[in-house]
């Protein structure tokens, strides 16, 4: 992360929404709205293995997040790499992790906890306008 | 463009800013920000023909709008087609438009006017949440 320019970390630091594209199995784009988390230098992502995106990057590990701040939104970060791991989370702590990040403090664990994974991304390049 | 539910038909006659994927030339994914305009069951962007996503689209017309609002960011919807159309827009007029869409009113022609086209995207498929 160390190339994203100092004035624009805060995109990364602060809570804000991200959105993720990967590709899909028919060779479409996909783009989603995203909580995520940065940690020494990867993104973190909570998803279930009974979605889209999960099998969009079974099938192909690209992806690439945009992030901008909704009060300023003509400054931008993108970042740009792979998928570099997929770790369990059956019970959801990782959901309300990133819950208590995005202002939902005592979230319980999700209904959908035994099927959650944390989708770990490599970043390969830093983009920003 | 029809099939957006009634209650998420504002993301899309609002301005506001959506997330465009396209698909690099190394098999990347891509993620920006635009501004956009629906127009008559298609989507209508101001781009350039120097930048990566125009060189993008040559190779592959995929193409994914994800727009929220971000005052409500946990509603979105999501329309994913092709490109359909590349439109001339040497006097850069089609910006000056969005640019009033988005606030902006009385902007002057932009810098690089001779550049200037109008991508048209067709919409495909509709996902929402």
């Amino acid at each position: 992360m160390d190339t994203i320019p100092a004035e624009l970390h805060h995109l990364i630091t602060e809570p804000h929404i991200g959105y993720l594209g990967t590709i899909r199995p028919d060779g479409g784009v996909q783009v989603n709205p995203m909580w995520f988390r940065a940690n020494d230098g990867a993104l973190e992502f909570t998803h279930t293995t009974t979605r889209e995106k999960y099998r969009n990057l079974q099938a192909n590990p690209a992806m690439s997040l945009c992030v901008t701040d909704p009060q300023a939104p003509y400054r931008y970060v993108e970042l740009r790499g792979r998928l570099s791991g997929i770790e369990p989370d059956p019970t959801g702590r990782f959901y309300q992790v990133l819950a208590a990040r995005y202002g939902k403090r005592d979230e319980p664990a999700p209904a959908d906890a035994a099927d959650r994974v944390i989708l770990v991304m490599s970043v390969e390049r830093v983009s920003c306008k």
